[in-house]
């Protein structure tokens, strides 16, 4: 043991974090000798906060500290149009272009039988029940564009179609700002099929 | 604020950390929420950890449990050769080579008048009674082949030569511009073997 065991305990619970290998746990583990008593302080109670006071939202299934959440009981925002997506993330993605002001279904991630997920280790089953009140006129599926992602969206559109309400899936395409030849075939060929009128 | 407020606050505190953008940091919080209670505990309980037991060895300057460290109280290390290094990494660094058996020096930095470091601020009047006794009978600069490593061995050196004793250097064969602990235990042992009087 070349360092002294807290360190090398910190050393090891850094590396246990996603991303995070041997080098960069010991150089986090090296910073919080000399960081501030307080910074320390703080980071290990925000941990504990997450813990203690991150819940799921049982309506939409997303991460908040009331249940329901804050976007799940907003009354200025449109229940008729309820958009799907896979994590958290994918839904303060869609929150941070503020073009979508309707309610939101987290799945908490994406059929992927590689990882034995299937339609049953999602938020799947609790989608249906929210659509019976006929309140809910368009699902938009804003999963992943990737191969998993894909396939939930057409699963959960296979689930949905027969409720007679509209399902709709985000477009594919060219990124804003990125170079036509960077873009793989694949999105090329998507981006030049959802071709619109201008 | 588009995360709950304990995320957004342990988004937060990862970003202060070196290294960690912002996205980094929304990946780390967003795992703390799916990870086991225990290990957010775990890991909130060895940043604490390190603040109240680490200290400063009174002796060599590495950071250690107990005062002095095991290094500096090990019988059977060899107390005629010190090794001076910028910080603890470089000292595990040296460690890891196996080559080395003799006591070290930690400076805690280098110089540098980028960064407004100078002499003073570095444990070299520590360094100085450590050689009063004439136990030292040899001191290896292994600070790093970068500028300010460079210009803090030449300053230790023109300070230690005057007491008679032998100063060397870890040899070049370090790649120019690296950092100590970045270097394999092979190279790092060939330049410990190489070293040459200065």
């Amino acid at each position: 043991m070349l360092y002294a065991e807290p360190i090398a305990r910190l050393i090891g619970e850094f590396s246990r974090l996603p991303g995070i290998g041997p080098k960069t746990a010991q150089r986090l583990a090296l910073h919080v000798v000399r960081m501030p008593r307080e910074q320390a302080q703080s980071l290990a109670e925000a941990l504990v906060a997450v813990k203690d006071r991150i819940i799921h939202c049982s309506i939409c299934g997303n991460i908040t500290e009331n249940d329901p959440c804050r976007i799940c009981t907003d009354p200025g925002r449109d229940p008729a149009i309820l958009c799907v997506v896979e994590e958290p993330k994918d839904l303060v993605a869609m929150e941070k272009t503020r073009e979508f002001r309707g309610h939101y279904h987290v799945l908490g991630g994406a059929i992927s039988p590689m990882e034995g997920i299937g339609p049953d280790d999602l938020r799947l089953k609790e989608l249906l029940p929210r659509l019976a009140s006929g309140e809910v006129k368009e699902v938009v599926l804003a999963t992943g564009p990737d191969v998993e992602g894909e396939a939930t969206a057409l699963y959960a559109a296979r689930l949905i179609k027969p409720l007679g309400i509209r399902v709709t899936r985000i477009a594919h395409g060219l990124p804003v700002g990125g170079d036509l030849d960077y873009v793989d075939e694949v999105t090329l060929a998507r981006a030049l099929e959802g071709r619109r009128e201008i």
